[in-house]
């Protein structure tokens, strides 16, 4: 197919998290490209953070890869070991099963792009590193198992 | 892990194109980000072409999606439909088992980068548009299956 027009393509901001996780993640605007151009092994996801929003609650995933490439403008990515300012060309890898969240900020006063890139199996699951939740098939619980 | 430090990944420009095949992509240099980085579900190929290189032979994947994002100078798409720019930030998208052919060629004069992603089934295979040449799980053969 040609290349993908982003602009005739609606960015959204919805999320599934329950309040008050929710909240951080509201100036996220998300183009699913994956999805919109058919595909159904790679998840291709354009993300715009307004200044101050969080890509994601801090998580890890137990199945899936993922991969992130910054696009335009700064962000910075939090992982256990600490943080990372990203700029454009940047390029972060984060592979199945490693205990490691990852999660990224735009702190600065301009928008910034991003596109994450994810493959294996979505319905396997992850952990949130900051706060107690976990997800998996069935949806958001907190870590005993206890349903949102 | 932090971001991936692409400067101290050696690019290489090998090929398993059978000769002349094998000709047009000798100014393509690729380093694997995604196995580097330990991923095994998601391919991340980061391509330099030089001036005149092809990123491959026009081919489509019987069983892989695959994702390019333009990073930076100009290259050419090329489909059945025909010749699209791509310029940095330019993405495209191609289903797996979709039989329109395509590759990205550097008819510029300054080098040009771009990363392209990939998830399913490689060993699935697939088809060269162009030339009497497809391949599977065994390699490269003939259309009519007798190998090169």
């Amino acid at each position: 197919m040609p290349k993908l027009d982003l602009d005739a393509m609606m960015p959204e901001n919805s999320t599934s998290y329950p309040p008050p996780f929710d909240q951080p993640v509201q100036g996220r605007w998300k183009r699913r490209l994956g999805a919109i151009a058919g595909l159904t092994e790679l998840g291709a996801c354009h993300v715009m953070l307004k200044p101050g929003a969080w890509s994601s609650q801090r998580h890890w995933h137990e199945g899936e890869d993922e991969f992130l490439v910054m696009l335009a403008g700064e962000a910075v990515l939090i992982e256990d070991e600490g943080e990372t300012i990203l700029r454009p060309g940047d390029c972060v890898a984060w592979a199945k099963g490693v205990a490691n969240g990852h999660n990224v900020i735009n702190r600065g006063a301009a928008d910034c792009t991003f596109i994450c890139f994810s493959a294996g199996d979505a319905k396997a699951g992850g952990f949130y590193s900051d706060i107690d939740m976990k997800w998996t098939a069935d949806g958001y619980s907190h870590k005993d198992g206890t349903p949102y």
